[in-house]
């Protein structure tokens, strides 16, 4: 067949299937579709799966072809999983898991000696702690901007703070926090990541000590934590980290202002009521006892002058750790209150630090104020009143700006560069988008404060996610619902089901918000997530040397090159020197006698990308992942005889499964 | 404008695209296309986007619209991680990660009474373990077919079994080998899973004493377990398994027989050089030493008569195990071997049951079996050889029925309905689909024996799986290559690099294999996968009723109803029985005295799907996902006095943050 005759072959095909597109779809776009692409019967799948003309747009905006990669990055918590999420947007697919409270043996994380110090670092006095409860990552910035450096998160069961190096996206340090066990306003960070925020959750005595609740007033207290973070080492320095001591109030969500608003901190609060349930006796449960004001806080706390006053000796010591107590604050002028509606969740500060959304999880608002007039508020001393423990309340209305009808549950807000806010809404299960006011009207031309659009998601979003969405300059482009609820949404898994995350498409400022694409999270409950480019992340393919340490990103002082592996005895203490390479261990036997005290270095001496060894050792509960370059160590007692073969965990290479050795035990 | 004139406009438009499409496109489908589809702007999505007609096919096969399910469900093992891995397929997207032998606080594995005990079902002697190296998971089957009730899994690292039981998706028993710590070939089951079967891998003492390697030949040994299962209990009977004692190579996969070879199990093995490795000694390493002969041995075990002799009592205890010793099975008949070339891992069964496909990862070649002269072969003792164990061999004339050569290192093999095999090619990186024959040349029509097609994937793939591949009737219509390595196809995540499941398009008998999907997988080393119709898999929505005790699958004898809560104290034992519905606890104070012993009860009283409870106890290190019905306990010695704020960490209604309680206890 001729050239030109396949030319008016298609063309008629073309011409048929507009026909046959018309017929079937032409009155409505939600109804199946057909079209011919290239031979490749895109016609023939679109009509047998039944896609509709918005599914074809979704598959294709989302669909990332093999070998091409995601145009941003998204961590997200694992929630009670303890870990983080990394997920390629938009195509929504979960590149990794990063251990940081739970151990997690494919990555060898707490089954090394140096990842289990790491750990360690995290444990509170007389326990060890193997998850937290992961709630907000929180990316480093360099002036107001995601920089792609450091993760920070926050572990709520424990009150504990991580920081994961993006360099190996691994977990570099976990700090206890020493005066609480229950923190959610955390972390973010500052506007080029001087501190680390960690905001309170649950009061209770910050000393640790035992109170009865018929003292709640008296002895239990809410608290923020300011972690001082050195970028050079990568490390959060608690000796030059403190604390405010707050009423004791139940702290949730807090933001770091930037530009306008950067040295000031917001913080929310619900329970202001300071219920302490009890339903078994006949009192409120919480849920009702905690949400009878209309009227919660909003923390309003000048971080500047805390830092001044943490070092000019103000604080006191709590179990070791500086704390600004609550009288100084006041008398000193660091905190504020403004009354906020009713039991909020989210506080989010605008790209230009001017306005603060706080989204009332039991008022169809979300409620915008402005930071100047808070600010002159403040200036000013106009405040007609004061909460029980003598905190100056700045009026409602000198403060707002405006309030936005958004609908049922609004929980948290995040920004594009258009001008538009995007709140999610929890019992409507649905987002809204509304426009911003001040200089944001030029960007959107529309009515400022004004809700103009709503998409609904599956089911009961939490947080939502937009692409630099906190940042001082918002990507926009793509929204991420973490919806908390799937339902029906998924194949039946049993009774604990995934969540959902929904990928949203709000590139186009004039055109509505379409879902694009539902993930499931069968692997924790994210709680919030941050959304970075892709090509800001620098991260290393392998460890930039031959013996690398991961916990110290520095050589390895118990490293060896090809040659120089050796097993060392001193007393009863075995010490052995190993290299890795496809496709052995050197050595491959190492003997000792029961009792005594095995110190294990491994070295892989590959240079070579995703030539990863694992290290698996029987009954003594050993996995290592040993990257290209990496030293890592396990040390035990060999405290039963026998023979133990080990062996590679990685698919390493053909002869993988020869990839193997004899431990063995003399009794 | 009227409806004929967009008619008009439409043909139009659809002509001018298909002129473009064979400008751009009409002779290299992989160039980019462009396509109008309903208003959408699909078209300039797949313009700006770069997409070829094939991306656009493969994105429109693989999207599943939000509401839609997948058609099929693969049951992933998790390699190191510990965990089985649950995928939707086509859309590759992770469904849920159950935990197995890792703990994983999400799901409150490990973290309850009730969980830890079926965990410590699987710890040896004296060693508590807290990871597994997943290895095959193996569907039940009826009949030869997957029938979606439960999963087996077995654990490389300490040879172990797990029993996952498929209504609600939770692990219901691990089993510990007792004479080994190491397997590799499990687990595969008998055609009506009468017999779960581990096969073991490096060699060892049986008796789990020290031996040196000087005693190789003598002491050490091989093994292969049958672990009977009780259908009707969802559980393995140790009393009624029995191994059988092996020579000392190292044995690999294995495969059940079925239908005409129904009663057998094939065995790999390598190493059959029995070298002991020692390259810090001058000996040659294991890769090197292990890979010196030709020919390795196929086993072949007469499983009937095996189970025959085990029940006249020719077993003999090992670690109060029972175990039909080497001479037993020689002397009876079980045992016998063909030479198989070199170094297999594969060893697959066709649909029939009468060809053995078996890929020799050093030979170019997959060598196919006829297991019915392999069986005239065993009927008329042709055996010119034995092994030095005594071991009879039959000649690889004898028993060969063809071989194909597919390419660089074949690894693994499944079948489709359409008479065609594919093999995994690892050093290739790529997929063969090649013919078989005897019955099968009439479903393909093909020349038998011979290799079709061949697709490349990215890289360097181990197993793979074909939907119900391993079944007595095969689906096809999608494979999943297990790709190990995955180098450049994503975005970087540091030296820890995701592995890469390829999905490919084979269900046309007559068009080329076609790459679909790369679905990353940063969560654990997948070793292989099976693929199971979705609809076969009838899980619970919610627990049968209020009280269940998943790790019994029956009511839980400490459950209450609403109204039923109580705090019993007993000497310096309290028990609380409490109920968790959205949003709060009953009751929600807990006060003990330091040193108490806590056993607490929770019992989620919601009947609504997808209304799962969590249960956060800070400092004593618990977290419990408590699914709609479901009863979990806690137990724990109350050891250090202060206050305790304990909260619910599934986010479950808009007052789920005020779903708290306070745990006391008094110094």
């Amino acid at each position: 067949m001729g050239t030109r005759n396949k030319h008016y072959l298609w063309l008629t095909a073309l011409a048929l299937v507009g026909l046959l597109w018309l017929l079937t779809c032409g009155k409505n776009e939600q109804k199946a579709v057909t079209v011919s692409v290239g031979g490749q019967e895109v016609n023939q799948v679109i009509q047998q799966r039944g896609l509709t003309a918005q599914d074809v747009y979704a598959a294709v905006k989302t669909y990332i072809p093999t070998g091409k990669h995601d145009e941003y990055i998204m961590f997200a918590s694992g929630g009670h999983s303890g870990q983080v999420l990394v997920i390629g947007v938009p195509s929504m697919r979960l590149l990794k898991v990063i251990g940081v409270f739970t151990p997690e043996p494919w990555q060898g994380w707490g089954f090394s000696k140096e990842t289990r110090e790491v750990l360690a670092g995290g444990n509170p006095p007389g326990k060890t702690l193997t998850w937290g409860d992961v709630h907000h990552p929180g990316l480093s910035e360099t002036g107001g901007d995601y920089d792609g450096q450091f993760l920070f998160v926050n572990d709520k069961a424990n009150s504990r703070v991580a920081v994961i190096d993006l360099r190996d996206f691994e977990t570099k340090q976990i700090v206890k926090n020493p005066i609480s066990l229950s923190d959610h306003g955390g972390t973010f960070v500052t506007p080029n990541t001087e501190y680390v925020i960690e905001g309170g959750q649950y009061a209770m005595p910050l000393n640790g000590q035992y109170a009865s609740l018929d003292q709640y007033k008296e002895k239990y207290r809410g608290m923020i934590t300011f972690w001082k973070f050195d970028r050079k080492k990568g490390r959060l320095v608690p000796g030059q980290s403190f604390a405010l001591e707050l009423p004791p109030y139940w702290q949730d969500l807090s933001d770091a202002g930037k530009q306008v608003s950067e040295g000031w901190v917001f913080l929310n609060s619900f329970n202001t009521e300071m219920a302490t349930g009890g339903v078994e006796s006949g009192n409120p449960p919480f849920e009702a006892g905690a949400s009878q004001r209309d009227m919660d806080y909003l923390h309003v706390i000048n971080l500047r002058k805390a830092e001044q006053l943490f070092k000019a000796g103000k604080t006191k010591k709590i179990n070791g750790f500086n704390v600004l107590p609550l009288d100084v604050l006041i008398k000193e002028g660091v905190l504020y209150f403004v009354p906020e509606p009713k039991s909020p969740h989210g506080i989010d500060v605008t790209p230009d630090g001017n306005y603060l959304v706080v989204s009332g999880k039991l008022d169809p608002h979300v409620t915008i104020y402005n930071f100047t007039k808070i600010k002159q508020a403040i200036e000013k001393g106009q405040f007609k009143e004061h909460d029980p423990y003598g905190v100056p309340i700045i009026d409602f209305d000198t403060a707002m700006e405006a309030q936005v009808e958004v609908g049922l549950g609004p929980l948290h807000t995040q920004f594009d560069p258009n001008g538009y806010a995007y709140t999610s809404l929890f019992l409507e299960s649905a987002v809204a988008r509304w426009t911003l006011g001040g200089q944001w009207t030029s960007k959107h031309g529309k009515e400022p404060w004004t809700l103009v659009d709503k998409v609904s998601v599956h089911y009961n979003i939490g947080h939502l996610a937009v692409a630099e969405g906190d940042n001082v300059h918002p990507d926009g482009k793509y929204l991420v619902a973490l919806n908390k609820w799937s339902i029906d949404r998924f194949a039946n898994v049993g009774p604990l089901l995934p969540q959902n995350f929904q990928l949203v498409d709000i590139a186009s400022k004039d055109q509505p918000m379409k879902l694009l694409y539902d993930m499931p999270i069968g692997i924790g409950e994210p709680h919030y997530a941050q959304i970075i480019k892709a090509d800001k992340i620098k991260a290393w393919e392998v460890y930039p040397e031959i013996g690398w340490d991961p916990s110290t990103q520095s050589k390895h002082p118990k490293a060896v090159q090809a040659g120089g592996e050796k097993i060392v005895r001193r007393g009863k203490t075995v010490e052995v020197f190993m290299t890795a390479v496809r496709s052995h261990y050197t050595p491959e036997h190492v003997e000792v006698k029961k009792g005594d005290r095995v110190i294990w270095h491994i070295t892989n001496i590959e240079r070579a990308r995703d030539a990863t060894h694992g290290f698996a050792l029987p009954y003594y509960n050993f996995n290592l992942s040993i990257e290209p370059g990496e030293t890592q160590t396990i040390e035990f007692v060999a405290d039963r005889a026998g023979v133990y073969p080990f062996y590679c965990t990685e698919f390493c290479s053909a002869l993988h499964l020869e990839m193997a050795g004899y431990f063995l035990v003399k009794p």
